[in-house]
């Protein structure tokens, strides 16, 4: 099964295992003219870097990346842009110990089941690693957007039982403290409850909520590929989620029409909505308005207690996982989350362009 | 663009508006020698069917279909399996009055916005009706589950603040209410409710969920196709439908890693676990337990009291939506619910038999 | 497997058998806005239609199309156009005989050992009729391209080893005849040789060309989706089609560099060519100039003489095959060739609008 | 436009130019558990390696792939095989020259036209290295269509007007000579026509015939996804290829179909053809018999001596093109149709294992 490429006309294929050579992406689909540098992709890498808070993995990497190809004199070219980084920290480790047995929350059962063995040096496909070339790929799809106007952001909107107060929402914040968190106080509640976790040896989930800035109307398709539907899709095919919710999401269950229905108003001239239930999106096609959606991000599986579990001899052990794990994944995904909304706003931006006759007529009329 | 087809190894491509001629699916991809006749389609078709209680609308519509191509003596015989319904109750009565404004929570602005003008009767492509051919795709990938002993089952388990009583739970009763809620005492709460609901000319949301007994272990994708993201793009596809959650869904933020592991244990020789917090999918791989996700469905935008919007001159008005319409679309969806779930599982059945060599070489050394 | 679309953003899926209760197309990506109506179709039907000529099979169909979808007040919504023909000629006759055997030239053989079995009446999914379809898809797809000035012809250049004398080459000519060739000399004589290979029991082959102006420049990709590989496809995927070949083609083999190469020059301060050995695609993207394509129609399998072949039970037996058959398909497949050229360019010309950055950047501003 | 992946269940993503700094491919679908080094890639780069004969441009690059992903202790896993070649005979002369022209026969006017601007250093995207993505995927499809006993091998049949003669056809000789012309004698006289050619400032095209033996009945699909069409996509997506011919090809046009149709008869219990004009394939589908094609290859458009063309002030010029070329690109042009080949049976091969309900069901109820 062939299940490691996204998008239709822009189109990006990822690869690598977390202790192969190396982790990379392909993107084909960029137009040529945009103005690209190693820098601008690595802008993005940083920002879900290990080792840069006792919140993440102490592992090192530099995660530096080099474009392959694809640009000539700063600029896309409009041919596939391959982009690699090279796995550093392998520790040589014997890893005969875990393979063993299955980790509870992890993929290894379900590897073994699929393909009858797997690289069990780490995570191999499924670990955080993948990311990477998503991570890159959403720096370039960024690039892009900010050449229609359009922005996406994401940020920590709760960790365990601690939320951000609206009230209090601060986006420079979030790019001030390690946990994204756009609320000063409770990224410092949040702080404690973490090192709390920690002390138990135990870890967190929490909750990711993004948002689209200057998304213009008319975009997404009313049956299968829906706006929101792609966008479901691009954030649950990110390691640990476990829910998509649009706009009013799962408090809709609850509501009545008369509460739910945005009401349409004029605002200097224009066609807005007095709320936005539908977070920007009605019937699977964008409305103009900002774009909000939120997903749960399970905690880490890797815990350092003792844990339950079964070996490939089929024996019920008791296991303690050792080594390097971030007692809480969310501030990483952050990026994670912004860059497949980003991926995915692009080809879903491209794909609209032969909508309207008149539209393709004025486009090859040029 | 082109958004009217889903799947790759079974594909399914629906077409058809409210007020066209008639709604309809093509199938490609079933395998040849299935038994099917139109029936086995009706049968699902009848479950979704308007006009069958006093919460759904009024309209009478026989919805029957017709099976024109893919089958031979009562086979399928592997080639494109096409399937109509026409539309009977196209009331000749005036549309001028809805074509000429926006209702609020309906695509009507986002169609103008998208195609430049639009079919004013009715939903049009993003009526309820587009479902049919959902449905009536569903009935045949429900059926090559059953070859492979996969069932699917999804029912209402809230209307409203109405929620079902897991002690209570009882699958027989799903198909003797209509309301499709499988607990007899949640059901009568619910119908009052509703009755609320319609004497103020309002309606209610409510949530679905879905389970699925039988599937193998290692279905599924660790990336882009991971099974849940492809169940989520599946059903965040369904209009009104505003969250997606797999297992533990939106609680698993606020869990720790100890609370949220499902470990892993032997049980007559065979490995299970003792929890299902991930909801039957690990690192996006069926693990082999039961499958189960929610979702949240919006209440029906379609509401008799006033409200406000605007019109296509750009007035701000007032209106009220006549017509016959559902106070809760849920009861009806929940046999969508399953059937693009079993589109969704056939297609990675068989994107995935190609995942091993020896697999692949024992298929073509028979 | 699922092989019925073709296309990615002009989407076509065609199903049907020329048994069944009817055949038809779903197109899905018609742009909004395209003045369509069922007459527009009907009229490239018709070039297809079979008892036209004695040249033809004599089976009477009006093959008359419905539009179930996608068009409202006579233009196109952008939603899928689902358009149907209803199989009339489907004699009562027994087909036992012929489900018994396996024609040679027919696809009797390759459907058991597919499928297991097939619908023996006719030929089924293989059979001409399912290009109706195609020619449906295809009225559509030359509509958009008139609105972009651009035109594809197609005739027959050759009827067994007759063919056309380019010098006297006359395209009026070609819809004056009803083998479709544009030099009524070589129409006399190919009658002639039609004439004797009827007489004999025996059919013949030919050839088709295919020329495409007002194509322009920069349309295709550099690598796999060149514009001559998909116009390969598209072609090669007509049923009795053996070879494609683009400008030169075949020649190409024995010819030097010098020959072959296209000198660039100016002509009225455009850049053009002094010869077009290229076919108007070079590296995979049109040129500006006319695009040519040639392709070999195989003769007729289904002869009255006499033939060898094999029973399902595996006994050598001679045959002779009665019914209705074209002594050569070459005529009718001419809007066969045009239909599949049109929906290819279509396609690359839609998808080729997110080529360049500042393009995109335009389009969006407006 | 997204144009850099080809296949469904095996796919294959290359990327980079001629002067960047690799390129390579990434497979993804490739089954866990096959056998595979970067020897078994590196046999076939070496048969596409520049530099081993006269015939072949001098420019000296060893080519060494290195895969990056998708194995672990010498067997695939299942993931995506990514496979780098770093460029290396960049040589740091001045471009500036034919920066400034469009070379007869290139793609440097269709990449302006298409793009804006260009890579112009070498062939960019356009430059035969693109296929080394392609080889280094066919050594893998190579060894999976190995493991089910299927064998493909293609051959110069001509160079220029020399062919060679069926009667000493020879396999092994391919081997032999720097040609790889299956027959000693056409080789000799081949080469002293190159020679010529290369006296002459000129360059010569030719033929390649392609034989796949051992695939099985039934893989291919009636409409769209005939193995003959995506064969065809898959041979004309190779740089200079003019034309593709299955079975009889062109020569179809001329015949009866009593000469065409291949007799079906019994030999040994099994059901085979007298004939093979088919080529192997009915009806899109494969019978059992050799598949054969043929292409026709355009002689190298780089030749030493004087011709017009027109730079980009939009002047009518005189060039002569120095550089490091081929004389001849057909022999190096052989491994990389076998190798578009293999990737395309494999991808049909994978794709047919749905095809049937009661192989499914046996294929789950291992």
């Amino acid at each position: 099964m062939s299940g490691s490429t996204f998008g239709n006309q822009f189109k990006i294929t990822t690869w690598g295992e977390s202790h192969g050579a190396a982790v990379g992406v392909v993107i084909d689909g960029c137009p040529a003219g945009l103005s690209l540098s190693e820098e601008d992709v690595q802008k993005f890498l940083n920002r879900r870097r290990p080792g840069t808070s006792k919140y993440a993995t102490p592992r090192q990497e530099s995660d530096l990346v080099e474009i392959c190809s694809g640009t000539f004199e700063g600029r896309t070219t409009g041919t596939p842009i391959s982009m690699i980084v090279r796995n550093e920290s392998q520790r040589s480790k014997d890893y005969s110990e875990i393979a063993s047995y299955y980790r509870p929350g992890h993929a290894d059962y379900t590897f073994d089941a699929k393909y009858g063995f797997r690289d069990y040096r780490g995570g191999g496909r499924s670990s955080g690693r993948e990311t990477i070339g998503r991570v890159a790929a959403g720096a370039v799809a960024s690039k892009i957007l900010a050449e229609l106007s359009v922005h996406v952001f994401a940020y920590t909107c709760s960790i365990g039982p601690i939320g951000i107060d609206t009230e209090h929402f601060d986006l420079q914040e979030r790019d001030r403290n390690v946990l994204c968190m756009p609320d000063a106080a409770a990224f410092i509640k949040a702080s404690e409850y973490l090192d709390e976790c920690m002390k138990a040896g135990n870890s967190s989930g929490g909750m990711i909520e993004c948002r689209i800035h200057g998304m213009p109307a008319g975009i997404g398709d009313p049956v299968f590929e829906k706006l929101d539907a792609n966008l479901a899709k691009a954030i649950m095919s990110i390691g640990a989620v476990k829910s998509f919710e649009i706009g009013s999401g799962c408090q809709a269950a609850a509501m009545t029409g008369l509460e739910h229905n945005d009401a349409f108003v004029m605002q200097d001239q224009k066609i807005t909505k007095k709320t936005n239930h539908a977070g920007g999106i009605l019937g699977g096609i964008s409305d103009g308005d900002e774009i909000l959606f939120k997903c749960a991000i399970k905690p880490t599986p890797s815990v350092s207690s003792l844990q339950h579990t079964v070996n490939q001899k089929g024996e019920n052990i008791e296991i303690s996982i050792k080594g390097r794990h971030d007692p809480v994944i969310v501030p990483r995904a952050v990026v994670v989350v912004e860059s497949m909304a980003a991926v995915t706003l692009v080809d879903m931006l491209f794909s609209n362009m032969s909508t309207r006759m008149d539209a393709v007529r004025d486009f090859y009329k040029r």
